[in-house]
């Protein structure tokens, strides 16, 4: 019998990365993606050095015949999809009145569109496959934000984006739900400890020490407790924030 | 002194012929828009008819070169737009294992998309002039519905889009309002009295006799009320439902 | 034919009599209550003096008995209550730490269960009427805040108040708006036009200049709007902010 | 050093009974309580047997003295309260029409106002302790249902007392998760495998083989992985629901 994968949608950050080990080490065999393979090498590296098995896929998440092509190409090759984390955002601010279209359309294009095409092709394959002892085919996950909630003033591309994921998801859960699909989705609220907060906001990283900031593991293994949930007591949604983070 | 304009974008409909009618009593040159202005020209007739000054526009609200033309040509050759409607829907059910790409893509090209592009537009004139006495620049409206708040269970997409509408109204609020411009989104939760309805639920709209569904002109009325909204006392969000609709 | 009545119950502040002002000018009977009816006065001779009329009660909102009596009594000796509108508040921050038993269970009282007895006693009075033609049996109207949404720190006890009140408009909105009663919850966020922001709050009392706190006027048109929807379009629920309010 | 004690305030029916079994196994001792002790028999000779620790108090959670006394009595008997569940309901549908005030009040006092009590009682004693290594001082956790985000018809007073209990737990949350307690809240949004639904709901009981009603142990898992989240990840909200349950 095939190992069942987990496949990472958008496997180049921190988080992704994270997730990615925490199913590894659930036995799962770990199939991240980005747009080009190569930068997941120390990724697959690392899982496999700690015992689990990973596969590295270049896909741009955007492309439709990408998409069908890596989930048939995962299911062929390596083994049945059993869950699915989409996790790419596009978080960048600005100004309605000099927001551009092209970057308007990008940012759902990643954080939106990707996500439907992605989901719905495992989704495909999930509900194709004969209901097992336990009456659970698999599990969706979303990565949410605060904006997924809110649209803040210079927000309108990004919180769109992350809304029309929010709805995605609901969406999803009341279709598939009942036909054995655990599809959930997470509110992050709060910086999470990746290069990028180190990098961009030093201030804010300096709270790591008394953890404020996310720590990626720990986002993980929320996506594998749900992931782990029996039928009768599923999450939809639940939120992620530092003890220290105003809300 | 020119006329000042209400734009209706996406006046094809009832309701949006219903606002145009009704910004024209108020003394706007109601410019109305779709994607071919000869099947405006009834309406365009019927507020001249009433006294009031209409004009129709051929504009793809999905292209940005057509959106950025439509409004310099309105504020050339017309007046300066002091009320922007959005109002194009595109409520499509379909199950999230059927949907295509090109669609999910469409209907949020139609119903988020083009709110983008015709906002920011009428966004960046309205800033560009002075505040007036009694500091409103303009109002921008946009209409949402039950799908707003909830992705249903086949609304992948029209949900999405009509939540990513949600976050461009609330963000563009939050950034425009302390400048002056008054962004409000309607929740319109029930049938509206359309020839869409009496053709395809016509046990729906049997209960017009006892005002089961909405009344376009009650639409409108609720629309002018959010223009005429003092800054001092500006509603952002309000739904419109009939008195039997269940919620 | 009697005059019909609009009860205000708690009208003592600015908001309250400024409802009790608008309604009158609609041609209803305004019965204002407070503890005690002498400090209603000079409410009660403004709207006299300005041609309406107008009563006052001294009606302990919280005393199911005084609620009976008080509604028996004006449907007895003014007429038929066609509008009621709920504005008690009691906005007073606690740490949780020292909130007592006693303030916790005080500010739930006047602010919710105030609420709850008054309506549930006009409630009782209008579905017992025939169904006018129009089929509108009256307006039951609840001021509500940011607290009704949102649990912030120090808020326990009043935004337990208002989430309650809030629950109570949706479940008699759900269970009397298809017999004839439009039940509708308003949220008011920023501060009011009152002696308490003047006095306690001067600087945010200064913004009045800019039109940056809410006139009771334009909170009372509101009100009178909402009352004189048509049942085909009814809002359940709507906000009111000052264009410079951060939301 | 004294077991860290954990208090289930509402431990008479099957979901209190599975937390406090939880907590047993995780170390704590288990404190339950309700109104008479002796029917708490059971359950704690229940968690003996299986080796855990556990005493049951008689409280009448509505009471402020009994309640002082109470998280007296544990923390000077037992051993400091690290964990804290509210878990009353009182869940009694009713025609706004024909609720009477005590009932109203009494739904109040129960699901709401008994939680204020408790969670502050247990809360001072939190604060007042030094901060341990690692910088949690314990959890304080709500049971929640659908009435907590939506009144519906009929439900006037549990949804009022439901979503003022929500208020609170935010309220707590947002002043004392600075301070290191977390506090969360659950929305249980189902039938619970209880005596109550296979007497009443006989139906819905029977989707019980397919694990279409909730398993207390299954909520209980749930606190406990609530408990034990580092503190740079904490859940402040999040739903259990069966698979087929609409939503």
């Amino acid at each position: 019998m095939p190992q069942p994968a987990a496949l990472i949608v958008g496997a180049g950050d921190a988080t992704g990365g994270a997730i990615a080990r925490a199913f590894a080490r659930e036995g799962y065999a770990a199939c991240v993606t980005r747009r080009s393979a190569d930068k997941l090498t120390p990724l697959v590296a690392q899982i496999q050095a700690d015992g689990g098995t990973a596969q590295a896929f270049g896909s741009d998440a955007r492309k439709e015949e990408e998409v069908v092509a890596l989930v048939e190409q995962i299911e062929a090759t390596v083994g049945p999809i059993e869950v699915m984390v989409f996790n790419i955002g596009a978080n960048v601010p600005e100004s309605i009145l000099t927001e551009t279209a092209r970057k308007y359309f990008k940012v759902w294009e990643m954080a939106c569109f990707s996500g439907f095409l992605n989901a719905r092709e495992v989704a495909r394959r999930m509900v194709a496959r004969p209901l097992p002892a336990g009456g659970q085919r698999g599990t969706i996950l979303f990565t949410g934000a605060t904006a997924s909630l809110r649209g803040g003033a210079n927000f309108a591309a990004f919180s769109g984006a992350k809304m029309a994921l929010r709805a995605l998801a609901q969406s999803m859960a009341r279709e598939l739900g009942p036909q054995g699909i655990h599809v959930a989705h997470t509110i992050i609220d709060g910086a999470i400890d990746t290069e990028f907060i180190r990098s961009n906001f030093p201030e804010r990283y300096a709270r790591k020490a008394e953890d404020g900031i996310l720590n990626p593991d720990h986002i993980a293994a929320a996506y594998v407790m749900l992931h782990r949930q029996p039928r009768d007591a599923w999450t939809h949604e639940l939120d992620l924030r530092p003890w220290i983070e105003n809300f």
